[in-house]
């Protein structure tokens, strides 16, 4: 029998089980009856879902046609009047409603809205004969801690929702390059969980809705694997825009940090500027993350928010020699699963077979100790004010908030500690940086995750993402194309565990209960090399796939 | 009767004062015979000393002309072969020596070491027909905090004095592009002093030795001022490259931070990253900081510190436009001295004159709250980390070191009160940005200090460049030519003090006795602005000087 999407999963005292009963049918009842799934195939739900979109009856083929195309190609159409901004939004809004009576990915939905916006750039489009920017038309699937002026956002606690007054700078800039926004997506509780399970509920996988669809952006990958959206907004501290995409079959992008404006977004603490997140693209293709962030840096953010380097954005069609490409097969303190080691030989495999590119072993550097060091940067305050926030909403903490702020990594820092801690943290990435030029690699691939996606409330190892965090090095998620096989993914091949968190990931490790579920690799260069590494993601997955 | 330079200014206990003294004599002893003023000079000093070198009759005329030259007039001759290395260096070498004889300037001399590499270098010049570097056989002065492997170095405390295992990043690349060390320079005790006094002693300003050459990095202001040095090296925490510029009638830029390597540069304390200090250069002309920057930067130095940022750096010999110049008469906390209001004047007469600017008036945007914010920023350990370190050296704290770190701005924070500040800090720098474009100004003339160099023990007010650096906005300082003159420069135009800092300033000027100190401006871009900053720098002085 599999697990239900069931609403506010987080227990609490009688004003909280009342204030998230509210906002959750705030939410239900903003889907209307008309693209509601049928009773009787909701009672029966497969483990995955994924063909429910187009079998469902909801959908016109015109709007499944629709739903099929990435950004690029939507943009591309939307701008030779092919396709007009009602009817794509509309499509895009209706595959949504019906996404989230699936898997619960939704925390606001506002097609009405959208389509009021969407009129007007249509009649922009029909009177000038232009579009607005390059974005005309263009749904967006936003994270809930992003603000949308008068839509509903939180910093991952229900003591902190809020409608917003303004749109962030990001939302503006999105917006102006005609960008139309229809709904908002779900994150977990303190948005920060590799899964996605609030005061709005749990958020299931598509793919094996036994599974979770990652975190804590896990609202949008939920989304984008049902195609209720051609491309989403994601912020990653920890692996948050990776782990998702990863988790659901996706292509996601975390950039060096400070390359694109995040200021405004929700977020529970003041700031802790040990690490510094960032946002991204979540998406179904790899050009639409260059497709985005094209737009999004043409604008010139910088010169607007306080936190920005003016970098130019500028993928190379082609690469000018033949790259580099270092190999870690796993980073030395958790085995990846079965069917992430099947990705990892068979890409090594098929490079190694490449003229096109040059492979060599790498072995990860103190990933543990690295690991460490952003895990105590992540709570300096021991964890206090997660706590405290939790307190104020009547709120109950989820198992994952608590492990995530539980020593040993967390506890409370005194001043001096953590001026000690980041020049550990300093230290550690000059340390890391003469390793990597040491290793003379361009890009490395490796897992995102020690698996693909697990059984829900499992994800107790950052390790593969949150390294890269810490050295603030950008990393692209993409799919292989492979899912895990109950029949070939039968078992580790290896029976000594490397830590006590690669022990938790052997024993739960179930290839039955976990099938179906998609495999994704990711692909990492050194700071500032956004551009280099789509480049070279480019020629890696053609060469995987080929 | 004027100030002389006195060794080891700071008490202490009986080991304190045995190793200063060891120190001091180590580094006395280092100048040999030959060098030594006559005791009768010694005795009998003019308040102005900046004649001497010229007519003590230890420098032959070729090494006059020698020291005449700036940095990119000397790389010219050395790329020549008209002048050698060798030549060069001892001709700087011979007037550090007296400069620090009337100005307390270094702190490590070892001119028989740098002829030495010299003559390596007119070697490798003759065999091979060619420089090893765009700077072949140039001396470079070094802040005592940046390390040369071999050579003395602390952070500020005498319990923190070492001899450098190693060359830091920033001196590696300098050496690997030809340059030649033969001195380092004195800071102040915790180098957070706009002033120069430690365990080595008292540094003066040459233009009047009653007054500081400013800090921290005043061995090099003072050592420039004397030409014993073409170009030396600083680190702006606070002002501590800008401010001994402009109380020495120099050349200095503070960059943006993280766009020049200071990886090792030391200092007493761990990784304090609320603001970051940014290294630069020191120096006779404007053109020798491009000269200087052009040649560090194109050696991409952020491929091997993983704190810089990868920006070009490019100079445009003209502007592509008629610039905004804002000019701010005073911060709104403390009023300009009147030889700083006299210099301010005329370069707003000047440039409102001229077709080639526009002109607008510029209101400071809270500085005062800003600078408020800054001051909790440096010392967030209420400073037990400075305590601490003095008492392990048995060093008595100076009054401008228990200034900096008392109350109200320093108190001992929680992580929790550390992250608060952290986030008024990030919300002031956004609203100062909004601010700033609402202006539209393209560079901000102000001043870099209330006034020109006060006497010593005075300098209780960083607003006018700290406030830059919690911007993290370059900044270059500039001589007006203009100097302070008692007859002119007579009282304040206003009677009302602003805070308590300016009835400070007010309170203790004194024109005859602060008589003959240069007057600097200082001209500030928005981030990231370096080159458009350099560039609009020298159009302002032209336009100031005509």
């Amino acid at each position: 029998m599999p697990v239900r999407a069931t609403p506010a999963i987080p227990s609490g005292n009688a004003e909280y089980t009342a204030k998230a009963k509210e906002i959750n049918e705030r939410m239900e009842a903003q889907i209307p009856a008309s693209l509601r799934l049928s009773p009787n195939l909701l009672a029966d739900l497969p483990v995955d879902v994924t063909g429910i979109p187009e079998t469902c009856g909801l959908l016109t083929e015109k709007e499944l046609e629709i739903t099929e195309l990435d950004a690029t190609g939507l943009c591309a159409k939307l701008a030779k009047g092919e396709l007009t901004a009602v009817e794509t939004v509309t499509a895009y809004g209706k595959r949504a409603a019906i996404a989230h009576q699936l898997v619960h990915c939704l925390v606001d939905f506002f097609l009405d809205e959208a389509i009021e916006r969407a009129k007007e750039l249509d009649e922009y489009f029909a009177r000038e004969g232009k579009v607005v920017g390059p974005l005309h038309g263009l749904p967006i699937s936003i994270k809930e801690q992003v603000p949308v002026k008068g839509r509903f956002a939180s910093g991952g606690f229900l003591s902190l929702v809020d409608i917003s007054k303004d749109d962030c700078l990001m939302i503006k800039i999105l917006r102006d390059l005609g960008a139309v926004f229809y709904v908002k997506t779900n994150q977990p509780q303190s948005i920060n969980h590799l899964e996605t399970v609030s005061f709005h509920g749990r958020t299931l996988n598509p793919y094996n809705i036994n599974l979770t669809p990652g975190g804590s952006s896990g609202g949008e990958s939920a989304l984008l694997a049902l195609k209720g959206s051609p491309i989403g907004l994601g912020n990653d501290g920890g692996g948050s825009i990776r782990d998702p995409c990863a988790k659901c079959g996706l292509y996601g992008l975390r950039p060096t940090s400070n390359t694109l404006p995040k200021g405004g977004y929700h977020h529970y603490h003041f700031t802790n500027d040990g690490s510094v997140a960032a946002t991204g693209p979540m998406c179904r293709s790899a050009r639409d993350i260059d497709f985005f962030i094209s737009a999004v840096r043409a604008t010139q953010p910088y010169l607007k928010d306080q936190m920005l380097i003016p970098l130019p954005w500028s993928v190379p069609d082609k690469l000018d020699r033949k790259i580099r490409v270092g190999i870690m097969m796993h980073d030395g303190v958790v085995t990846p699963q079965p069917p992430m080691l099947r990705a990892l030989k068979l890409a090594k495999a098929k490079l190694e077979a490449s003229d096109e590119v040059e492979v060599v072993d790498y072995v990860a550097y103190e990933h543990g100790l690295g690991y460490d060091i952003i895990r105590e940067i992540y709570f300096e305050d021991g964890g206090s004010t997660v706590r405290r926030v939790l307190k104020e909403g009547g709120e109950d903490i989820l198992p994952l908030t608590e492990w995530v702020i539980s020593p040993p990594h967390t506890f409370e820092h005194t001043v001096l500690q953590s001026w000690d801690l980041r020049y550990r943290r300093d230290k550690y990435k000059q340390a890391y940086l003469d390793y990597w030029n040491d290793s003379a690699i361009d890009v490395l691939l490796c897992p995102p995750y020690p698996g693909s996606a697990n059984p829900h409330d499992m994800s107790r190892y950052w390790g593969y993402t949150a390294i890269w965090n810490l050295m603030d090095y950008p990393g692209v998620v993409f799919p292989t194309g492979l899912k895990l096989d109950p029949k070939v993914d039968v078992a580790y091949e290896t029976t000594e565990p490397m830590s006590e968190s690669d022990k938790y990931f052997r024993d739960f490790y179930d290839p039955d209960y976990m099938a179906g579920a998609p495999v994704c690799l990711q692909l990492v260069a050194r700071r500032f090399n956004d551009c280099m590494l789509m480049a070279a993601q480019k020629v890696v997955e053609r060469i995987i796939k080929s």
